[in-house]
């Protein structure tokens, strides 16, 4: 028997894709599916994609019986899992895959997400849910809080530089491409097949990203000192992934040796031969990512490439394998699957 | 220990699927892998998706110690199948993706592939691999044939209704949407991405295709007369993916009924409920097939449709599904991935 | 100067596709942009590929002084256009993208649209909007209802088929591949770019369809008799298009030829050499037709294919080239910008 | 009657292109196409798009008569320009797509394209073709080099800011966004549909694309300095479009400013208000590029961003803006086709 799980939010991409994860895991059964709007429906009516499966149908929160649950998923809209967490049994552990909980400092939520934090101490509890950097912390955690997608692959192409003092902090730019599902499933003009189908545009440019939230913290916590970086999503008309290339400065092959030594033993991170670069392709669908490093024609200038799925790794399959750990389970566990392509 | 496999052709999609799926099969594992052009290369070079798996380098056929091998994926252009399996040791089992087993009699093999066959006698021998209505033939195989990936989905839709009498033999017409991997990764003009990509065109139209072939040689046999239908395959601007939409004359409750009853113990062939049609993305990275029945206004007419991934049910994953049976192991085994959605 | 246009609904794809014809015909002008929800935006931020144009600010309809107009384009939602036209002022043309006036029967229109018609009158009065065939009543109308895309694909397909007794009246069987814009640029989850990215999918199967009303209109009208078609459209990646593979039984080189005779002096319309079939990339961005017939293997089975534009020759195109005739201007002003490949 | 038309290598994409733009250009007629390896085909048959068009059989280049022409479009493959354009009779006037006569210096052409120029003088008279910054020249040019597509967007963005030293001319990034007709029409594996459709992927990167040399040259040359700028492109899965996103340092204002001021007589570009960005999707099928400044939250820093159509004002647009200059007509003739949404 498995562990049981909750997914809260299970209509939208990311609940989609736990349950796809949990599908095949071996130490995981799904025990309840949530999703407010679509109460009452099967999972097969709003996600066919999932007919072969036996699953729970979709009730509300407040019918969940939490007691017999070991571990909550909750891919709630931001802003809605502060109260929900608070009001948990504690004996119920969660993984947060909004961004309620990623920021720990209140003022810095607040001023990212428009709003007083209405949970601060769990604010505080939680563990930054960047599995390879927060590992130890993230077994014995209650609440870990799931990355955003963006801060996600960014990080695994920059801290172990930051970390090693390999590259200028003041002199970091990050242009991203982003496949489509990143936006969700709710109902915008500018998210319709029609509208994004020829068309690669960015979006939240300047520094209003709130992803910049968590770069912000984290860079400047592992470099002891303020770092703000350049970011720069842009939508690209794919479902899935995440290409990050961070333009900085500092010393190529240095910064290929401390990125392939660092995530070495790492099973999901890989790092390529230096001068090579993913695309988003060799990883879709799959929990891995890969990294490249490229040195520049102008000396002390380097091309880091990071690519990912936003709604695996960088959203739900990195939940699951927070999950793993928090359970106690191998970390790697339902997570192996290969990237799919074409 | 798993079953030593060898996959040859593995620098083409279907070779790729293979990889990808026995990747997290429990009972294989690739013991050889052939591409004779990119032969001396690795895999991950060849697709970097599979970068993170450990696997033989590309080889050529010739370099391959067969008897260390238990079964051989045959992923290979028509026609070099059929010298290969005569000369291959006759311990070793074979399960061909190709052409070249398909058609039991030679005549109908020199009509649609254009030359005579050079192993008549494995041509008997071959086991036609549409697991579900070859089951147990297959399980005592030891040369397998693969069925074309647009002939598996519409047999999938039509078989149950042929051998019950439920439809009008003589006025069947089944119109296809396929996706562009089904053309295979050779250099050709008219499958690049701009030429594709706002661009949905038949081909092999008015009888020419050669699946028709196995349409003839299939339906022909389980309704003891000869039964030739009508059938036009599509490019759409997709990757995977295969939507067949069958117009035939009956009852389409009593079409619906025999479908659902027929498949209702079939782990990958699910039956909607009537009235319900599926579509390709609710099967993309799956060996699942989806089928659905709706009645027209018009008494008497129906429209049966099935959904597979080509790549997947259509060929690669029915090929293990067929080498699971050959080989004693679990019919489903490395097969229950969920589909990949969005 | 040009005649003086109104668009009514210019904030949807059909409205943005007229302003775009419009940009560069020599005898129209844009005197007037209503869109209800978005009066007061200007066009370059509704739609940011108009930017270049000079146009007017979009306003409500009640705000346009039609006195001032002498042809208005009225691309508004199903059923909203018939209490607007009644009370348009009588000296103002109509051309009407929408569905309100192709149904002449009164009766026919309440069964498909589920409501009565309010301006019956004037629905008796419109003049059916398919140039090819309706072209002297046209060029004299106050009122031309513009076709249903999928209509207008059909009906250039198998009208002249049908008048001249050449296919089985009882036995059509058309199904259509349709990009994406024909669903318009209103929000429904199931035309977000993930969702159909990488889905083909049917709808409205089984002979519910809408334009059913105008096939069984049109066809039963020319053949003298009840004429019911099948007819399922499907959705496909892409944008703009749509390819109807219509199944007929008849003499295929015959319908070659009455097709090849019939279009012979249309400017739009390009019926391929016998064999041939074409895609929608060949009329993609155009208001031209292209057609091909091909022969099956099964003798007396024809494949009829037919590629437009929807939201060209199958909508805004249509209607220009109706305005054109009855504005007294050449017939092709305007429309005779190429395709765009790729 | 229009000024006679030659166009070679016709049956790529920008041979097309210019083949569409000049179906409807007042002032131009199309005498003449080649294309050595489908030279006796008719373009209908290797642009099925461009069917409705009387336009001449393909031939080879030797076989045209340029006594008889105007103007040659020379779109050949690199390095075939050379030796015909010297060979041409000195009556024609040339506009070529291709790379040959974008560099003025010989080394610099040897260096970045791998082999000596054949035809030094012509470097030399060949007039760059940024048709906004050389229009003077170009007016009586007989040889005008096309610049690249990459070329022409980066410089719209950057040019007029060099030119007022606005921007620290050591640290420019520009990180580009490519679709994918770009590549060409020649055969390669990446280029597949199945290989692109789901990929975001950079090349050429670390300062390897041969464009580096349009921007050496020409931004060094308005500098008065050395000017070596970072510039990466990405393929992602679309067909036309470029979209630069240009990091730079200075004042986010004074750049709006200085863009909006330097193109506000331009028909072709568009700068958008401060703190909007173009997509790509706004400029697709048209000569039209538009701009856009954002400032980031680190003072200092700008976003300059870019969107141009690679096939139209990034080559066949460009050419033929440039023709017009060189044969007396207007520079807009035939080149204010709105872009094409959706």
């Amino acid at each position: 028997m498995g562990k049981k799980i909750a997914i809260l939010g299970a209509s939208g991409y990311t609940g989609a894709e736990l349950v796809r994860l949990i599908a095949t895991h071996p130490g995981m059964e799904i025990a309840a599916l949530s999703a407010d709007r679509k109460a009452g429906m099967e999972m097969a009516a709003v996600f066919p994609h999932l007919r072969h499966l036996t699953l729970p149908t979709l009730t509300t929160i407040e019918a969940i019986d939490f007691s017999a649950i070991d571990l909550v998923f909750a891919a709630l809209p931001h802003g809605l899992s502060q109260a929900l967490v608070r009001d948990l049994p504690k004996t119920v552990k969660v993984v947060d895959l909004g961004a309620d909980f990623r920021l720990r400092d209140p003022a810095a939520y607040e001023k990212w997400y428009g709003a007083p934090h209405v949970a601060v101490d769990l604010q505080k509890e939680a563990v930054y849910g960047l599995t390879e950097f927060y590992r130890d912390d993230i077994r014995t955690a209650r609440l870990v809080a799931g990355t955003g997608c963006n801060a996600a692959t960014v990080q695994f192409a920059l801290r172990p530089l930051i970390e090693a003092g390999l590259i200028d902090l003041d002199d970091i730019i990050c242009d991203l491409k982003n496949g489509i599902s990143g936006a969700g499933r709710s109902l915008k003009e500018n998210m319709l097949f029609t509208e994004r189908q020829t068309d690669v545009l960015g979006y939240s440019q300047g520094g209003k990203h709130r992803h910049l939230g968590e770069f912000d913290q984290e860079f400047s916590l592992i470099a002891g000192r303020k770092v703000e970086i350049m970011f720069t999503p842009h939508l690209v008309p794919m479902s899935r992934g995440i290409l990050a290339s961070c333009y900085v400065r500092g010393d190529a092959t240095a910064i290929h040796a401390a990125l392939a030594a660092r995530y070495a033993d790492e099973p999901f991170l890989n790092v390529l031969p230096f001068g090579q670069a993913p695309g988003t392709g060799a990883v879709a669908g799959s929990n891995f990512c890969q990294i490249g490093v490229i040195g520049d024609r102008k000396p002390g200038r380097a091309l880091v490439v990071a690519a990912l799925d936003n709604l695996n790794k960088g959203s739900s399959g990195q939940a699951v394998q927070n999950a793993n750990l928090m359970l106690g389970l191998d970390e790697t566990a339902g997570l192996m699957l290969a990237p799919v392509f074409p």
